[in-house]
């Protein structure tokens, strides 16, 4: 963990490879495209999974496991689906020593294999709704990968719900977005805009897209979680009907969701900084480390009462206590602060002597005394504000990086000096969409919930516009 | 829910796939060999992950997550493991719509694509001992596949830990072993044998194999859980050294251990009867399940004496309220004996007036009046009681049905006409042990840790045999 992290402002795609790669949170492994998540990246994931998990389970949510294999042949049976999966997909060819009559591809996502399997369950509305989530590893062939952000293989849940009326469908998508955007916002300290997608950045297979995004340091945008509408399409595919209370025969409407490993890339991309990984209290697997500071003289009364407050500390929160004896206090403090741990509680003679121990939040340095009293209560009082001011300065970034637009030459010259988000109109074509795309590679990210009614002329063509403006940014 | 489960007694196999189907733990998907484990399956999982996870941590254990392809080569650099994995793997040869240069190997199971990270992050013995845990799925082409207890995937989770003397490595295979007796005994309340395998038995590359081996109602063994030391093996194959304290380089030792989504099946095979599964008191996710029992005239008072118990029990116990209207009683009772849940309680109308419920274990039906007062501590007693009984009864059925054997044609009628577990002598030689397999289907399940220090003849060869006698049965 010696070596120099590169400052952001020196190369920020650098800084970011060396906080994933010293912080110890992934490795590049042998197999192309593919990442080893080491221990202290698979503990924000560990955090992530148990929150993420319990806020399902509140809404009524089962777990359930499908298999890594699809048929060529389900793949096949959503038209758009295919198109949009196919040509990313791993393909099992031989298995037990022998080619396969049907090749099997390695699951990019699960909707056939699931909906293939719902066939079978669902006969009636009694049978409805089914609100069935999955915690897996999926495949998507790439070529350009980046640690977290984007890998071939990458771990996720996908959530595929089965209910007996597209309002109810609609309910649900919109259900789970506000379990992502409350899960992002007060637990990864990451403010998001809330909104739908267009027609040419949905799911494959969708009615509706819906998406939270999230705008990183670099001024870049990352999409950090989708929830779809999926309508009938599946249930069309996989000729999955019910009989209605009323004794008619009607196909199943569909929803799909998902959050992955991506999520700790935006975590790293929001709050990280020159000393590495800042994990916020909420999130954090350990909340504090302790840290002894002594000399040969004064070693017992310090470790004395360090290890009285560590015990103290432990009924109340998950912490460390660090007292190797071969590491100096310093590069123990740097080693912590790399890979994120909130708070630092140093605790030398002179602590000993005030009956104190020393509070460092890891976000702003700041230092706190705090008397052993006290302890417990100003510690959970340190970690929310803590959480709280992490979470506006994300979301001060933001706003400051969200700019307005409606000249194509001010958005492309924004675009390249500035980046952010862009609030600009668009007339709702295809074509004006695509063009700035190619262009300057700038997307679409949402059509946000919350926007002014505001008429305007679309940034290309020129035409109305109706609902207000939308918003463009570069994106991971 | 409604079909009728096949007795036992009428045809075994057909009841366990009853069970299982029935009871909506699992279905067979159409992807050859793979399962779907359904949320009642999944939620017995969960628990199983849930405690098991806590016992890795508490030991010291970290999780990480290692790619699912492992590249030919990688699985062709240890000799045994080689031939003891390749014939059964799925083999990927396109991706990204492109034939691979290199066929990637699906993980039978993933020391070689671990150590081959091991090589980067192993220099000096300060970097020992590694402990880590994965949870994870793997694919080994079966044949003949039986719900949970062999598909072609399935869910495990597999530790590899890295050491820097084989008598730490030996110390670490046998603490995973203790945990696995004690997640078996006191929580499946299900007993087992713990000890060594065999040459024949152990795992490719391993130097020793531990098992912990359960003996179902059937009279069939099965292996609950593997440790393996593989002592130097793989750090040759990879060329993993690290720099000891004395300067002096050497390979670094190493172990590996897991136990899979088949401990369901165990699970079910142990305890389960004529009317479903049965889960014991510390494995279920949902405990207890109260059920209301009215007509139309004491609707009102049965309901608010049911909510008032089901508050208070929500503090203490995970418990359902099965209040729907649509079904009655011995619908409901019926089908929550199925799924297994431990405890039920009805509360009729007399139940309101005596101010009490009636609390049924699921093992034995055995009914116990408990008055509201005492409810909690109560119900807390049964659970207590019905968690030993469990276990007190499946440890009764195997050593009525562990026999001792010194001649070759009893020991097969034994196998023949009772099966379960024999004692045998056994010379050491392959060759016996291998006459006996070929002969008897019967395998040496385990040469147990605990034995009586008793001379005796081969029974295939009659050689003296040293230490005592070994275990033999017919296996799943």
């Amino acid at each position: 963990m010696a070596e120099r992290i590169t400052p952001r402002s020196e190369d920020f795609g650098r800084w970011y490879t060396d906080l994933v790669i010293q912080g110890q949170l992934a490795d590049y492994s042998p197999v192309k495209g593919c990442m080893v998540i080491r221990p202290n990246g698979y503990a924000i994931w560990e955090r992530m999974q148990q929150v993420l998990d319990n806020m399902f389970k509140e809404t009524g949510h089962v777990n359930a496991y499908f298999p890594l294999f699809i048929p060529e042949s389900f793949m096949k049976k959503e038209a758009e689906h295919v198109e949009g999966f196919a040509p990313e997909c791993a393909i099992v060819t031989h298995g037990g020593g022998e080619k396969l009559e049907e090749p099997l591809y390695v699951r990019p996502t699960s909707e056939t294999i699931i909906w293939s399997m719902y066939k079978k369950w669902i006969m009636s509305y009694r049978d409805l709704p089914i609100l069935i989530n999955q915690w897996a590893n999926v495949v998507r062939w790439e070529m350009r990968t980046r640690l977290f952000l984007r890998t071939t293989e990458f771990l996720w849940q996908e959530g595929h719900t089965a209910h007996s009326t597209f309002e109810e469908a609609e309910e649900e998508t919109l259900k789970i977005l506000e379990i992502y955007r409350k899960f992002a916002e007060e637990y990864m300290a990451m403010p998001v805009i809330v909104g739908r997608k267009s027609e040419a950045e949905k799911f494959a297979g969708a009615k509706h897209t819906y998406s939270i995004e999230a705008l990183m340091q670099d001024g870049k945008a990352l999409q950090a979680g989708t929830s779809h509408n999926l309508g009938q399409n599946f249930a069309r595919a996989f000729d999955v009907t019910f009989q209605d209370k009323d004794g008619s025969v009607k196909h199943v409407y569909a929803t799909s969701w998902g959050v992955s490993t991506r999520l700790i890339g935006a975590l790293l991309l929001t709050h990280g900084d020159d000393s590495g990984v800042v994990i916020p209290p909420r999130l954090a697997q350990t909340q504090i480390v302790v840290i002894p500071i002594w000399q040969e003289a004064t070693r017992q009364p310090v470790f004395d009462f360090t290890n009285r407050v560590f015990r103290q500390l432990q009924d109340h929160f998950s912490v460390k206590l660090d007292d190797r004896d071969q590491y100096k206090p310093g590069y123990k403090f740097t080693e912590w602060e790399m890979v994120g741990v909130p708070l630092r509680i140093e605790i030398g003679p002179r602590d000993v002597e005030n009956n104190q121990v020393m509070v460092v939040r890891r976000d702003n340095r700041s230092k706190t005394p705090v008397g052993i009293d006290e302890l417990v209560t100003r510690i959970e009082q340190i970690l929310t504000v803590m959480q709280q001011e992490m979470y506006q300065r994300a979301l001060d970034f933001q706003k400051a990086n969200t700019h307005r637009s409606d000249n194509y030459q001010e958005f492309k010259r924004i675009l390249e000096e500035k980046g952010g988000f862009i609030e600009a109109h668009w007339c709702g074509s295809a074509e004006c969409e695509e063009k700035i795309k190619d262009e300057t590679k700038a997307t679409i990210r949402t059509i946000p919930f919350q926007r002014e009614i505001e008429a305007g002329n679309c940034l290309i063509c020129g035409k109305d516009s109706d609902d207000g403006r939308v918003i463009f940014a570069k994106a991971y």
